[in-house]
C-alpha cells in the first residue's frame, strides 16, 4: 500500500575517524526514501532550494520513488554539518542552515491524500500535525521527534502524539521525553501519551519495541565495517515503514519483523558515507542480510 | 562435565536508585556459581576471612556448589562498596578493601585438578595463570579480567591471554585493552591476542560473540524491573558456562545458545538487589525465559 513520508532533504558536510563528505545528498526523507523504496513505491513531501543538485533528484528518481511532492523554493537547500568521533553513537551537529525548510508547511499534492502509511519524519510537531489532516484514510501513522522539539515544543508534541499510531525516536530522546533512565519503562510511559507502539532507536546497540501487546529487543546486526553513521536511523524507519507497507501487516509480529528489515537496511547504509552504500543496497541485499540476521538470533 | 571457577567472594554493600543493601552476599565467583549452580555442577575457589557469614555459606551450599575449594583465612572477606546511578550502565565504586583476598593465591584441592571447564573470574593475571597450571586436562579455558589489569598488568594479561581459549569482558574493557572504539574490530584484534573467541558483555544492550567462525549479538532480555545490577555480566558467565560445560557443546552455535542462558540468568539477577532473585531462581525460570527469548527473537 502508499507510503509517504515528510521530512527534510538537505546536503550533509560530515566528518568521521574513516573519512569525510562535503554537500553530500542527506535528510531523513532522503534516507527514509531510499530505505523504504527497496520496499514499494515511496510518496516523498520535502523542499529543496534552486541549488540542489540535478544529480541527487536523478538518484531518488532512481530508487523510484514519486517526487511529486518535492518542491524547489527560491533559496538555498538545509545544510547539515556534523561530526562523529569515537564509537560514533552520537554526531556532533557543527552547523544548521534551515534555509528553505525553516519555513516549510508541506501541502500534499491532491493525489497523496489517500496515503494508508504515513511517516512523519523528525520536523516542528505542529507542522507534523498539519500534514496529518492531510491524510484522512491513513491506516498506520508513525512520527519521530528529537530532543529540540522535546526541550522547546512539548506542548505540540505531546499534542501530536495523542493523535498519532507510534513514536519511533532515540534512546536519549525516550529518557528525555519521560524523564525514566530504564528503556522498557520509558517506552510504557510514552504508551500512556497515546501512541499504541513505540520504537526505541539504540544506535549501534539495536531497537527496542515497546507496544501494548509486547516488549521485544533487537540488536543491530554486528557489522565491523561502519564508516559513517548518517542517516542510520531514518533508514531504519524506511526499512521498517516499507516493510509495513508492504506486507499490511503492523500486529505486534508485523512490526518485529519490519524492525528485522529496518535493522538490515541500516546495517547496509553504515558502511558506506551518506547516501552511498543505501543506493548501492539492492533488495536482495535486504533479504541476504535479513537471512543472516535470522540465523544470528536462532540459538 | 565439571566446572571450576576461581574469583572473589565478597561483602558487598550497594545503593541504586531502588534501594540498598550492606555487607550482602557478592562478589564475581558468587554470582558465577549460584548461575552455573542451576546447571550442573560447580567447583568453586576462592577465599573469606572468619567473619564470613554461616547463612552465606549455607546459601552456596542450597544450590549444590561444591565448596571444598573455599578456604577461610585469619582476617576479613574481601569487600566492595558501590552505587548505580541513572541507566545504571556502570558500577561507580566507593571503597574496596581486599582483606584477604589480596593476596590470595589458590592452590587447588587435588579432586579438582581434573576439571574439564574453567572460568578465571577477575583477578591479577599471574594468579589466573597460576591456576591455569594447576588443571592440565581442561578442554576450555575463559577468563574475564577489568580495566584495573589493563592498566596496571598489561603484559601479564597479554601472556595470559595466549594460554587461554576465550576472553569474557565488558565493552568499555574491550575498547581500552584495543583502543578500537568498534566492538567488532575490537573482538577481532583480540583473537590475534591468543583466544578463539571473545564475549564482550554490554550491560543492558546484552552481549556480542566475536569467534573465528563468525560475528554474533545478542540483545538483552527487556526486563523493565531492573532493580540491582550488581553480578549481571558474571551471572550472564556463569550460565553461559553452566551451559556450555552441562551440553560439552562449545562450538560457534554451542556458545551461542549458552549465551542466551547467559543472557537468561543475568537477567533474572538484576531483577533483585544482590544475589536474591538469582538465588531465588530455578532451572525453570531460566528455561521460561529463554524460551521467551527465542520468541522475540524470532521474527
Amino acid at each position: 500500500m502508499s507510503l509517504l513520508v515528510v521530512g527534510s532533504i538537505a546536503l550533509d558536510t560530515v566528518e568521521t575517524p574513516f573519512g569525510s563528505v562535503v554537500d553530500a545528498l542527506g535528510g531523513s526523507a532522503t534516507y527514509f526514501s531510499l530505505a523504504a523504496g527497496l520496499f514499494g513505491e515511496v510518496r516523498l513531501v520535502g523542499v529543496v532550494g534552486e541549488d540542489f543538485p540535478e544529480d541527487y533528484r536523478r538518484i531518488l528518481a532512481g530508487r523510484g520513488i514519486d517526487t511529486a511532492g518535492l518542491v524547489t523554493r527560491p533559496g538555498r537547500t538545509f545544510r547539515w554539518t556534523g561530526a562523529y568521533k569515537g564509537a560514533m553513537n552520537e554526531a556532533e551537529t557543527l552547523a544548521v542552515e534551515l534555509n528553505v525548510f525553516g519555513d516549510f508547511n508541506p501541502d500534499l499534492p491532491e493525489e497523496y491524500r489517500d496515503s494508508g502509511f504515513v511517516f512523519l519524519a523528525n520536523g516542528l510537531p505542529s507542522v507534523q500535525k498539519a500534514v496529518l489532516r492531510q491524510v484522512p484514510d491513513a491506516r498506520l501513522v508513525v512520527c519521530d521527534t528529537m530532543n529540540y522539539y522535546i526541550e522547546n515544543a512539548l506542548d505540540d508534541l505531546r499534542d501530536l502524539l495523542t493523535e498519532v499510531d507510534a513514536l519511533v525516536l532515540n534512546d536519549q530522546e525516550a529518557r528525555m521525553l519521560t524523564g525514566v533512565d530504564s528503556l522498557v519503562r520509558a517506552g510504557r510511559i510514552i504508551l500512556t501519551m497515546g501512541p499504541t507502539f513505540v520504537v526505541i532507536k539504540k544506535g549501534e546497540h539495536g531497537a527496542l519495541l515497546v507496544a501494548r501487546d509486547g516488549v521485544a529487543a533487537l540488536p543491530a546486526y554486528p557489522t565491523g565495517e561502519v564508516k559513517d553513521p548518517t542517516g542510520a536511523g531514518d533508514s531504519f524507519a524506511g526499512g521498517m515503514m516499507g516493510s509495513i507497507a508492504a506486507s499490511g501487516d503492523f500486529s505486534f509480529e508485523g512490526i518485529k519483523r519490519a524492525m528485522g528489515y529496518g535493522t538490515a537496511v541500516a546495517s547496509l547504509t553504515v558502511e558506506g558515507f551518506g547516501t552511498e552504500a543505501l543506493r548501492a543496497a539492492s533488495r536482495q541485499d535486504v533479504e541476504g542480510r535479513v537471512r543472516q540476521l535470522r540465523e544470528m538470533l536462532r540459538f
